[in-house]
């Protein structure tokens, strides 16, 4: 089950009348967006009529409910805040890049989360390094705040210094900004990461997705626009577009696996487009069968789509055993017991006898996929046919999603009938980059991860 | 959520050959059973070679991946080994009161595990004390142990004396027992719970379910017989069947809710039978709908079978947040956030506009379902039906379910329209108490807790 | 560091008036018998006004202050309670041996913390076996609460049924039981153990050493006499001597090194026997010298004694890390930091150039002492003339303390001349044990691990 | 025990050949330092033949065996390390301001620990936050990292630019820096706080105190001068002198208080400077009297050289409790226990009708000094002649160490007269400002705390 494509981040902000508390806000609604990050997370709250840099923050290495304790929340006090998942690689720097970043300069104290990579941190790190500076993380979110807090020095407000630095940054973010007395949302220009705007009563709230924000009873106001820098201040919302273009790439893994199955996002449905792009399958890729299942949880919507448009009736195939967690003690090579088994069963009586479409949303390595059908064809299931909601991985991606390397993506070395004998089906298909589109109900794209066209340089 | 009925514990052993080690099969055992009891848990493993009172034992508060680390698995040597988990009420005895307890008497060291109540615990305890007994937990457990210890010092082997016990207590009982050379499955007459018997290689296990066997990577041998004992020693397996009878009440529960669904009980599947209870409530309590879905997790494949009987397409109408688990903290009455929502969210392009039939396994107090359809109608669902797949709770059980005192059984004294009135249904229906039978192909039950008719003297 | 003599328990009791909070009371009492037992403590309260078995209990592995937290003791409600501190051989059962232990039995709720080891163990609890009996620790006391069980069957009093178990078992204890309306302190008929009895306000308290009376702003009422029972009852004490005799045998090695040096015992002064212990070294073994030292902590009191007698002037010669504790990462073999040198540091600028005695209270395998000496001549000290206010250890003791086996007892094998020249001493003298009895104001005393003549059958 | 004045931190450096592991060394000399700081501690190693950027590092709240465990150890893989024990002010931003600090610069990475305060950290802040520099911690430890960052851009070394930052900064510091393949040690021009050179087979250590040397099997080669920055690379030393100047100002409560017994600091024993100061005390205040102790641990040596001085025997008055600790749950106002109490008792046998010469290092707010005196006279001692081994304070420190505020320091406000009746002594004498000097050996020291002459600008 290691070999999924991961996610970086989900942020969060949310800014309420003086004198109201936001960190349990906060708390609730990073839990709604634990799935896009899973090993480390912070909350960081000030007051904003509160004494200069009375800015709290609490991060750690975990989980939201195993990082923050009721005390933590408690001391978190105050009515502006930020809050932040990642998703790293580990090490033992991992604590230490953990946001949000909380950085005290010349305007004061800022709090700041971010969510996708840079493609040029590189040469923003050496510019400022020439210049003396010095860097306490690994991570490009530090690059930003510092180009932020240079700005700051020669503009007028925290706005124009972070337009500023919006120009000179290139690649995907999504990010939320507490200054002490403004909550800012800022996504770069292409939309390659998701920002949207909710409101609860006086209060408004930036996430990277929608579900946080029905998660805390608030109302979906809009996406930010690519571009946009949002800021809230004394109850109103602010926007600057002066960076917002025609150009624009969204990322299509939001829709395909990263996003909750409840979130929409840039006015698509997370929901629908997997519908869809299980009805595309089944349009391109049809199968002789008696019943659809899905992979779960990833597949369980699309192969209800494909259930929808062949008529073969959808149903379950697997028990999924939720307590096989992260903490789990995972089978050595030697040991008779197997981690997919521990982590999913066959529902023997579902399947038996039966031919069968299983649908899941992409192969990285092949191995959990191929375990599945084993354990089917073990349980009595006939014929197993896979469909993939997602084209095949060809491409890295240099915007903040984790995919393996080349070596690990098996359709960079195989071809469909390779990896369909592989993995022991009896047909594969795999969704065609061209239907991607449709999927996402005409919205403009990133899909280099399987076509290899950067919206940027790289 | 904290509002369904709770079983009390899950058992599981096994015996290995000589130098084999066990402690990590006990842990995937008890993970795949850690849905009957998530309190606590414990491991206590011998070695069978080894010298007299090498009995390892570690318990703790909490999951099965809470409570185990790599060292404590480490330190569990041995080919012979005991697993529990464990739900009770919480209190600051309860670590004293986790399994399996391990004792040491006239013959050695024995652990034990037992899953369900007895009816007579408090006679037999009082004969114990009059002889001078020391308890040092509350558990019916420590008197079954003692009246073992007892029996042994006139009995010749070890299943003589457990024979002579289970001659004495009275209700419910699935034991898995260790003594230093044998590993002992033991069941109550009625079979009110289960257990049976796997193999993998030259092992032996005995489990709760059968789910716990697939886990593992064993295969599933047989039921152990209502009333019998079986002894697995020097690698081979006797029976003794003086106790088994004719009268069998198995309990309903493990049907309609506490099983896992993958797992077979008494010869019928857990997943079939909840298919049949939907089939059934389709044909009872018909309803015009465009989509029948079912309360994660434990009310889908009723609306499966409910969808298959009706022709009504099956959908999914809410997203569960896994991440939302037992550390949690939750909302305060205050606050706007709801636990609900934060667990459960609706996705609103599956619901809106549509007419649904809503299933679930059961309604104890009420509130999660009025919840749901208060989300439901929000999010612009016409008419939801509900439809539950277990008859009203009326009756204590005495067996070892922790059913809800009669004050928050609703049904105890609201008539259904009322009911479906406070949950705000436009329509109602419970499984009928004659209805049951078929759903468990014609097994005799336990139903006392919708009929009052319990198997036993109370 | 390793190598001391170890005392096995310490314990503690105290009744307050009805409504009073005694769980505070208790940690203090228990942090001041801490040098008694470190691996392991545990406190059990109960209100001797609530309902029947309101016996709250917390018990962990390690130092008083590691197991107890602010929010454990505000749990431990009630006016009646009894504590405990141990020691006691590692292993995977410790944290289930530790105490009190807590015992339902045919009159309610009892809690009993044991001082000492009792000699026919084996012989009481096979008895027990033979009977039926179930034990789930490995515990002389478990045996004691048993006996006390069963004889309360046909007594008509606790207190008669701890006289008729006190005339069965044999060997050392002090133990303190709190039944739920009666605090009871029990000492052995010889007196091996030290209790005494205090009082604060209206609240009796008992404990191993007078130091915890004080350290809790209590007032020393007297010594518990050797096989007395004391029990407090509805604020009053009762005494029962039946078992008083005229044979006593106090423990020598409380005095020695044992216990607290501002604790009185059996009204001897722990601070004024070490005084005179080191008072009888210079008259038996003088030497030419400029300083008397001691090792820190336990050889100061006898080096300010040698002082006195001899006129050579006391000094430090030892800086001791009080931050070097239990949780230290110790050196392998093959760094170059040492144990000894983390631990202790010469204070160079006291020893250069002199001739020393350096005292201390025991040898057991002779490698700290020889480590200290190194480095006394290192810093430049001139002579070390070793002086042990102790006997040479040569047999072991069955009471309770924790005497290395034979082999690691240096004085077994070795001649006095023999250790010298082992640890690099330029002379070395022990403690006579003709001088014992003084040093303890005649006081009958227990000192068979020096001369082997045991006070009880073995 | 709260109100003692506090040394805000200790440094530790090592450099071994390639291919040794530093890691449990800069452990044990952290630990010896412990004294020197008990909130926080880190240590930072890298592999000077490793790839670019290998640091690592690990820090905590905490003592150094609390923060520290074995694993953590053998992560911190390398010859080359720094180590950190800090005090400061509690506070949610604690574990962000521990140390060592570790950044990357335009050089690569640097890991920098640092004791003492600036007095010119303000003015510096602001001018690297003019030019857009961010800060992530509180400490002046990240302005001089800043520096030394900014003029590493135009030096050829990182020794000039660490002499260019030396050249700005005002106040107290001792740092130790470890730049991937070089050790450096820097100490303030004054020579305010203290740090001293070792070496250990072919490495070389340095340390705030000469005792961690000796812990760790070191031998002492020098103290740094102050103003020297001496350079470890390729197995060589370097000194730069640029900035050592004639005037000089030792703190002087480095020998009073701060430093421990066994170090030698500037060439002056802190052991025997105790020993003068009560020497000093024992000619201008002495007194009639039986016995002369100290109060644990501080004033036991000053209390030995007064008895010498005055020729009236020196003995100890109290027992303390080692086990009450940092973690110690202390008593509320209401409880009839005391802290002072359960950490220090009376040895009564040792004080009962004597008249006392008591002697302690300070008096802050005068609290523990006169339960000290009362738990004294309770316990029958005659008069009480209190000598303190400081000045009274007056003024306050700005170079690091931790004085009260002017409100809680009783001298500020009271006289000595005053001051005796409130704490209930029978006389009391202060140690003489001019006394200081012969203490030290006529060492210029900074008495400013005392006599408010500072030796730099405010």
């Amino acid at each position: 089950m290691e070999e999924r494509i991961k996610e970086a981040c989900g942020v969060f902000g949310i800014y309420a009348p003086a004198g109201e508390q936001v960190a349990n806000s906060v708390y609730y609604g990073l839990s709604s967006l634990q799935h896009r990050g899973q090993e480390s997370c912070g909350i960081a709250v000030c007051d904003t009529k509160g004494p200069v840099g009375n800015m709290h923050v609490h991060r750690g290495m975990g989980l939201v409910n195993e990082v923050f304790k009721e005390e933590n929340l408690r001391e978190l006090k105050g009515n502006l805040g930020v809050g932040h998942v990642r998703y790293s690689t580990t090490g033992a720097a991992a604590l230490n890049n953990a946001q949000p970043l909380v950085l005290h300069y010349i305007k004061g104290t800022l709090a700041l989360a971010h969510n996708g990579n840079l493609v040029n941190t590189k040469e923003l790190r050496e510019e400022l390094a020439k210049s003396g500076a010095i860097f306490q993380t690994t991570t490009d979110s530090e690059v930003i705040a510092y180009y932020i807090a240079r700005e700051r020095v020669n503009t007028r407000t925290v706005e124009e210094a972070i337009l500023r630095t919006a120009e000179k940054i290139k690649g995907a973010y999504g990010l939320v900004i507490a200054s002490p007395q403004k909550l800012i949302g800022v996504r770069d220009p292409l939309g390659l990461k998701p920002l949207c705007l909710g409101k609860r009563g006086e209060a408004y709230i930036f996430a990277s997705e929608s579900c946080a924000l029905s998660a805390i009873g608030a109302e979906f106001v809009r996406d930010v626009r690519p571009g946009e820098i949002v800021t809230i201040s004394e109850g109103q919302v602010f926007s600057n577009t002066e960076l917002c273009q025609k150009q624009q790439a969204h990322c299509v893994f939001e829709y395909i696996y990263f996003a909750r199955l409840d979130s929409k996002i840039d006015g698509v449905s997370v929901y629908e487009s997997r519908l869809k792009a299980g009805e595309a399958l089944a349009k391109v890729y049809p199968a002789e069968a008696d019943m659809v299942a899905g992979v779960p949880d990833s597949g369980i919507t699309a192969a209800q789509g494909y259930a929808k448009a062949s008529g073969i009736p959808f149903g379950m195939a697997f028990y999924k055993n939720s307590y096989v967690g992260r903490t789990f003690i995972k089978p050595t090579q030697e040991e008779r017991e197997s981690s997919v088994r521990l982590k999913l069963s066959v529902l023997e009586q579902a399947v038996k006898g039966k031919n069968l479409v299983l649908v899941d949303d992409s192969i990285v390595r092949g191995t959990t996929i191929a375990n599945l059908i084993r354990l089917l064809k073990q349980a009595g299931a006939g014929k197993v046919h896979v469909r993939i909601s997602s084209p095949p991985f060809l491409y890295p991606c240099y915007y903040g999603t984790d995919v393996p390397s080349n070596k690990q993506l098996l359709a960079v070395s195989h071809s469909t009938e390779e990896i369909r004998r592989m993995i022991g089906a009896d047909s594969l298909g795999y969704m065609k980059v061209e239907d991607l589109a449709a999927m996402a109900e005409g919205l403009p794209l990133c899909k280099a991860c399987f076509d290899n066209r950067y919206p940027t340089e790289i």
